[in-house]
């Protein structure tokens, strides 16, 4: 192995932050000459990244070959049939880069491959003795994220590695899934991160039980919860329970009260208790219904207006909502909306007009304002409650589901708070954020069945397929190995993914301390050792601040002690120092490394 | 190194050609399991394909970082502004992918990187101490190919190893120049090719001095010429000698005569003969001045029509012509062009009109008709021609270069034959064809003006960078080794790029037999040889079938002679077969691999 000379290296550490920069590992990352930007989320590796990168997709290769995972790779140029029979040419929307070729056919640039996948299987596999089968590839992705962020943390273009699990039951995919999952797990302990697993939603993927790996990050884009009993979920992926029904035989009839100017929970919960006060207890936000509306786009640009019914001190979660319906992507409700859906009175609307003959639907399943309404798992059939009457200066009290009004089904996208009970009983939840790292799918038969993968069984008859799908972030990886442990003065690699183990500092000009140097870089390079020798012709200040600022584990430093007979031995992570012999310090470090 | 047991491996032999395979290779790497189509010129790499493909990428590299080269990794999504700055966003036409984002800026899909190489060493650099610098990638790239041809031979999606050296100073470049030419010849060596390096065009690259690796294959795209002298070039970079000036005083004046119904050459020359029989000898098409017209479609859509002449036993190479004219590219003139241009009377087109008042120039300078008249380099002052009148069935003798009729200039685009005087004198010329497998460059300063790359020189002053361009077809190669070695059973990899080194065969259903089976891949995959066990549960033919079409180098059979303790070794390519006993079978097979 050859020793690298730092005179000859590719790299400019720069003073300036990139002007982008949103988290530490970006800033870093460009600083200390490990990538470049080329456009929004589209970024080059330089060498000392592209070595970090190479490391991690070992790390990542060798565990997939461990499961038996069969390493292939597919065009990331994808014509648009096969994504046009699984509805993913329309469901990804603007997030994917469409193009068409000289002539005029459509294409798409691959954001993940399971149709691919599903037809090559089709293609060369028949028979129920072919599986279990698990492919995956290490190849480059698209997106068009609106919101490209932090180098290359979440890019437009990045690096996957995703796998897929073919099998002929339920139980297969069930063993496939586990196979994988406790691959990842090993990916992400030998990565170093400090991870979490939680239960997801598929998104655009479709299937059902899946399973997010999350790196532990306050910039996380990510929401997740935890309880003491080991309960953990993505916020998107948290189930509210239901509340049980309530019996209502002693609720009085609904009955109209004037709230002028109380167009808000606040105000309204300050009129209701003026208006109505209650005996025991005055009224809270938790008492009213609060009424919701936005406007679903379907992917075939079809619009849909939606009320959400929820008790007033829970907001709408928009991470939770848009998952929710996804494909459709959900919107405020605009003042032409409202003008056009004349029944729905701003700050004031409810399920029900309250006329002489009674409750009269105005929303829900028997509503005649036409529109769908959708309520959260706490509005119980029984359940009471203060809410708008649809006309301004008017609420209604005493307005019981199941009794006064219907909804046209449950929809939980309230927001998870801090101590909310979780779903398994195992106690109050607690929010943190993450970055997700991987996510782990059952997809069931969604793309089998869509493309026609089917095999023989043993009795002879043709069954469709279940699959998994299995994806890492790799360029993310590189992006989150950076966050979890760079400092104020730098990036800090773990040994198992730095670009080089070890850095040789010639503190001085003296030709006896390169001559030292360049022996003990030989020394360690004979031994397998990763070794840049920084011989560049600058001050032994620059050479150390380039060292913490590229952050290569293991500093040695020879310099004036070279006429004792000693050089020093630095470690970037901890900041321990000591000091060698010249003729122990390759062997010193090179055990080190080896530790480590 | 685990044993792969072939009843896992994710491959399936194939007894049909694919429908659209041209050649031998295509045909076996999709028949192997090696490759799957996606789409028209878009492939995907099944694991046997993947692992010759990395063991080529693995040779590349060596090479490179031999040389001093750098490793790096662009995007292959690139933003238009760059390649804008170049001209080559227009240059490259049809062959470009171009797409939007979500927010309509233009994108394409790089096709090669000079652009963002210079880009990125401006950001980073800025004195002549940082060069010579090389830098590599091995990387996706993209064009939009009219004719994708022959599987991944030639891919509108494919991988390329694309190198750039920066200089200061000509000698610098000459030097990169040759570091990489000399590498390029370690890497096609390595890889087993028959190839010769033959002068070239550089087409839309730009640059001057340029040269490529042709692998000698009959159904070669690109034609080349070689001398006994050692002259070898491209058909397009090939430069006829200008013919010398010939005193044309005593040659008389132009004459029109009659040649009715002689609208080709060879109809003339039966006619020249018989109206105007020569004494001494009869004309020939050599005598005879050919003019094709042609459009050129130029890169911003302007067309312009381009009448060549040359003498009439040459036809126009259009390769040649391509070559000469890029980045415009030339076309037919058709009918409708010709009813625009009347001045060109079909099969009678000629430089002048003789009038009373003698030679009247039609095309070229001076021309009436307005057309750019371009000659061969045989048509020199003062030699004398037949050619066309410009009038219905009439055609011109005597009609001499400078004195009746001027061009525009030279242009060097007709066939070149077999036995054409080399331009350096170095004999006659042969023609024969070949794959263009790596291409080297010097590109001068054409990048770095563009885009503005200079760095600070001894003296303290900005001089621009002088670039090298350096590309090797990485899944070309895949295909043109394949190519080289494969045979009328199926494939016959060298050692240095199997996927595996060795299949080990069992011939029987005897427990014992695949006891010892087990035992010898064991054997060799302790001491590091890449082995795959036939345990399959089908017939020994059909493994040996597939045996040979996979194209193991070396095949072990355990069968019927194990009862005398003896197993079989085959040499895929020698056809070689030798017993050993079970004990040494290993060893022997390792020693093999190993000379290999």
């Amino acid at each position: 192995m050859p020793v690298t000379r730092m005179s000859q290296l590719f790299v400019r550490t720069l003073r300036a932050d990139p002007a982008d920069a949103e988290l530490p590992s970006h800033r870093w990352l460009v600083r200390a000459g490990y990538i470049r930007r080329v456009a929004p989320g589209v970024y080059s590796w330089l060498p000392l990244g592209l070595r970090v990168l190479a490391k991690v997709e070992a790390i990542i290769r060798q565990e997939m070959d461990a499961i038996g995972g069969q390493e292939v790779r597919f065009p990331a140029l994808l014509p648009r049939e096969p994504y046009e029979a699984s509805g993913r040419w329309t469901e990804y929307g603007p997030n994917l880069f469409r193009l068409r070729d000289r002539r005029g056919n459509d294409y798409l640039l691959g954001p993940t491959h399971e149709e691919m996948f599903t037809l090559l299987v089709k293609d060369l596999y028949s028979s129920h003795k072919d599986l279990p089968l698990s492919l995956y590839q290490i190849q480059t992705k698209y997106r068009d994220e609106a919101r490209p962020r932090a180098g290359i943390l979440r890019g437009r273009e990045f690096i996957m590695k995703d796998s897929y699990s073919f099998d002929l039951d339920d139980d297969g995919l069930q063993a496939s899934y586990e196979r994988h999952r406790a691959a990842y797990i090993r990916i992400f302990d030998r990565l170093g991160f400090d991870y979490v697993i939680v239960q997801a939603m598929s998104g655009a993927m479709g299937g059902s039980a899946s399973e997010e790996f999350l790196a532990l990050s306050e910039f996380g884009e990510d929401t997740f919860v935890r309880s003491p009993g080991g309960y953990a979920a993505n916020v998107e992926a948290v189930r509210s329970p239901a509340a049980a029904p309530v019996d209502a035989a002693a609720v009085p009839a609904p009955e109209i009260i004037d709230t002028p100017g109380a167009g808000t929970i606040d105000t309204l919960v300050e009129a209701v208790n003026a208006v109505r006060p209650r005996l025991g207890r005055p009224w809270t936000a938790a008492d009213t219904l609060k009424n919701i509306v936005v406007v679903l786009t379907h992917p075939d640009g079809r619009r849909e207006p939606l009320v959400i019914g929820l008790p007033g001190d829970r907001e709408v979660d928009l991470k939770r909502l848009q998952a929710a319906v996804a494909p459709a992507e959900a919107q405020p409700f605009t003042e032409e909306d409202f003008a056009q859906w004349q029944g729905l009175v701003k700050g004031y609307i409810g399920p029900v007009r309250l006329t002489a003959a009674g409750p009269q639907a105005v929303l829900g399943e028997r509503g005649e304002a036409g529109l769908r309404y959708l309520t959260d798992p706490r509005v119980s059939p029984g359940t009471s409650w203060v809410s708008g009457a649809n006309a301004p200066g008017q609420h209604i009290v005493n307005l019981t589901a199941g009794r006064d009004f219907q909804s046209d089904g449950s929809l939980d996208v309230a927001e998870v708070k801090d101590g909310d009970p979780a779903p398994d009983g195992s106690g109050p939840l607690e929010l943190a954020r993450g970055v997700e790292m991987g996510h782990i799918f059952q997809l069931g038969r969604k793309y089998a069945e869509a493309l026609g993968l089917k095999v023989l069984d043993q009795d002879g008859k043709l069954r469709t397929v279940t699959m998994g799908s299995y994806g890492i972030g790799v360029s993310r990886a590189v992006a989150m190995v950076a966050e979890a442990t760079c400092d104020a003065r730098g990036l800090a690699w773990p040994r198992a993914v730095a670009p080089f183990d070890v850095v040789i500092v010639v503190a001085g000009k003296a030709p006896e301390q390169m001559a030292a140097a360049e022996q003990i870089a030989a020394d360690l390079a004979d031994q397998g050792v990763d070794v840049v020798l920084d011989d560049r012709a600058v001050s032994p200040g620059v050479k150390f601040k380039d060292a913490e600022v590229i952050g290569f584990p293991t500093a040695v430093i020879v310099g004036r002690s070279l006429a004792d007979g000693v050089v020093e031995i630095r470690d970037r992570t901890t900041g321990d120092k000591q000091m060698a012999p010249l003729a122990e310090a390759a062997a010193r470090v090179a055990a080190v490394v080896r530790v480590g």
